[in-house]
């Protein structure tokens, strides 16, 4: 299929009729000037958050698979209204629902994993010159029930259906207009990143840039399906995430990040003997609770002390299980800190530019900014400073960095 | 499968988390007396009509096919959430769409009609020991699309469902307990019955007594499947909706109807001449004007004047149509009435006791009520009167049939 488009737009983009209609007049556009166009659409504004309090009024424990049942309506309600939007636009349109064009996931009800796309009848309606509306976030599992893809699911249905239909590209329109250097609403002359690539987009998603979710971009990643994030309301370029290319390796860091969302626990006088990390952290993790940063130092006395963060909302079971290993391990008491951040740096350019840690750290102390934990991989570093420092850290390293937009 | 009984509950019943909850107590109560239970739901209170608004504000002229991916919804939702609620309740409950369960229906979008209904699905999560519950009002057409069934369309996915599980009743649920003599809120010492045929229950409900749908009682009435109309709020016998039993023979007249949405048109001096009737009517048709009663009296002078009722909703147009046809024929001119309204007496007893008849008129006369029109069918008689007369002709009436309740 030549020239084919996917676009989704996320639910701030279809929050009441009058945002449909608008919607609708850019898909037109889009039809008008040759383009095949598919349309991913989320749910109506707050109609999931709906759905599922109205679910809790009924039920404490509701089951996964009747919250299926129940949430994949909101995406069936939007995809219904924007076919008719578009009709009304005397182009031809037609919605399905995820089931309907044969997004076939695994039996993950909640959280299904796409196992593949038939897309049959999407793209027997493009041939007849249609409009194709899906319904974002769900599938039909091989069970035959009804699935929801998880957070984030309608930018991985665009992703998918991009894929399977071999589309140039998969636009994402959203409320925000790409992605930024830093958060513009703490580094003022933050500057739109005109193009990232996916394994930038990918660091930046799991520091807390929620642009997209990860998931999308890894699909995006694997695929080789250029996504360009862009805002709903306006006709300015976004920022287009695709594999790397020659320009990006010239620039050291493309992108920073600040997370507040995170606490520190340290487990201090762990015996030093191999197997005590295992054991710590198996025991965290059989409990749920997701670990970012370790950080383990020498040994010098026979026993070490062992930091590591969660985030906030885990902090009271963490401290619960750890203290409990501690005291299996023989290890010593365990502290906690809520006042950190963590800053990253996010940059393809790092693995070819030595140094770039140096003078990270290198701002962060001209600023007086004492480091206590560091993290690094290949295109990021993050450093766990005080939180009362956070945004003056970014504000430093934007400008370390050469980050700011040229006014 | 031994021992089933479908149910059906309407939109008031599960308006609200609360009513859904009580719905499930009632589910689980018939669960635990030994029953298998299926349940048919519509949507939540005002969610149809709240969906066709928001498809308003997108265009005046959505198509079918869109309207029904659109309202669908509703009652996936509410068979979602009642499903949790019964799960709740510790008894295993599994929620089905209508294309999930094998309704197949024709291509006619919102007004489909069931074409076969496999229930595989249903079969086995009742074997399961499950509590099944479908979203009414829906199905999947041969093309493989949402289709709705229109008004009235849960109360015949419950009687079909009924029907293709050999279930040995349907309970349909609703916010009155039963068919009446007559209109309580005009007859105050009007009866519940306890049993009513198929046939009268047609007549009942063309006549406008709004408890049931006519299709779905004719549905009921061609594969013999006892529905019994019962309130969703309490634990009284509502009316059971059968075949004739010798008992209903033995009472000359089962309930009795009044309608006053009907206005009355005289077409005057039309020429009495073969013909003449059929263009009138098949001009009116063409117009989509649905004719009730239809009166034409003997000619004297070589014309006659022809009355008619239509809906007030249709009489602008009828009057346009009515005038134009008149001058085609060369007929005379065009009277409405729309002060009017219409008394019947239903009941199969009617064909085994003559003079039912005569009773009416004579009743009616003694309240120096004149009849301006009569239509009988075989167990139906209804007259057309000032509307002014209409409460006291009914309660008139049900004294004559000695159809008050006895306190």
């Amino acid at each position: 299929m030549g020239n084919l488009i996917v676009q989704k737009y996320g639910g701030s983009s279809v929050a009441n009729p009058e945002r449909i209609k608008n919607v609708a007049k850019r898909v037109v556009r889009y039809k008008k000037r040759g383009y095949n166009v598919v349309v991913v659409v989320s749910a109506l504004g707050d109609t999931t958050d709906e759905l599922i309090e109205l679910a809790s009024k009924v039920t404490d424990d509701p089951s996964e698979r009747e919250m299926d049942m129940l949430i994949s309506t909101g995406e069936q309600i939007s995809c219904a209204l924007l076919a008719m939007a578009i009709d009304k636009l005397k182009v031809p349109a037609i919605s399905f629902t995820g089931a309907q064009v044969g997004i076939i996931t695994d039996n993950s009800h909640t959280k299904a994993r796409i196992l593949n796309i038939s897309a049959e009848r999407i793209k027997e309606e493009l041939k007849n010159g249609k409009v194709v509306v899906v319904a974002g976030f769900q599938g039909i599992s091989v069970a035959k029930e009804i699935t929801t893809l998880g957070r984030g699911g309608s930018d991985l249905t665009a992703v998918a259906l991009a894929k399977a239909l071999g589309a140039k590209i998969c636009e994402i329109y959203t409320d925000v207009d790409g992605v930024y250097t830093a958060d513009p609403r703490i580094v003022k002359d933050a500057k739109k990143l005109s193009r990232v690539s996916y394994d930038e987009m990918l660091e930046l998603a799991s520091l807390g840039a929620k642009v997209m979710q990860a998931r999308s971009v890894e699909y995006g990643k694997r695929y080789d399906i250029p996504i360009h994030v862009r805002s709903s309301f306006s006709n300015v370029e976004g920022t287009i995430i695709s594999k790397e290319v020659k320009s990006m390796e010239r620039i050291d860091v493309s992108g920073l990040a600040l997370q507040k969302d995170e606490a520190k626990v340290t487990i201090c006088d762990v015996p030093d003997k191999p197997g005590i990390a295992a054991i710590i952290f198996k025991e965290l993790a059989v409990n749920n609770i997701v670990i970012d940063m370790i950080v383990q130092n020498v040994s010098r006395t026979g026993t070490t002390d062992i930091s590591f963060t969660v985030l906030k909302e885990d902090l009271a079971k963490t401290i619960k299980v750890a203290k409990k290993v501690a005291r299996e391990v023989g290890a010593g008491e365990v502290i906690k800190d809520e006042n950190i951040a963590k800053v990253s740096i996010v940059g393809i350019g790092m693995r070819s530019h030595s140094g770039i840690a140096a003078r990270m750290f290198r701002a962060l102390a001209s600023k007086k900014i004492n480091i206590e934990m560091i993290s690094t991989s290949e295109i990021k570093i993050s450093c766990v400073i005080e939180k009362r420092h956070a945004e003056t850290a970014l504000r430093t390293l934007h400008d370390e960095f050469g980050l700011k937009r040229v006014k």
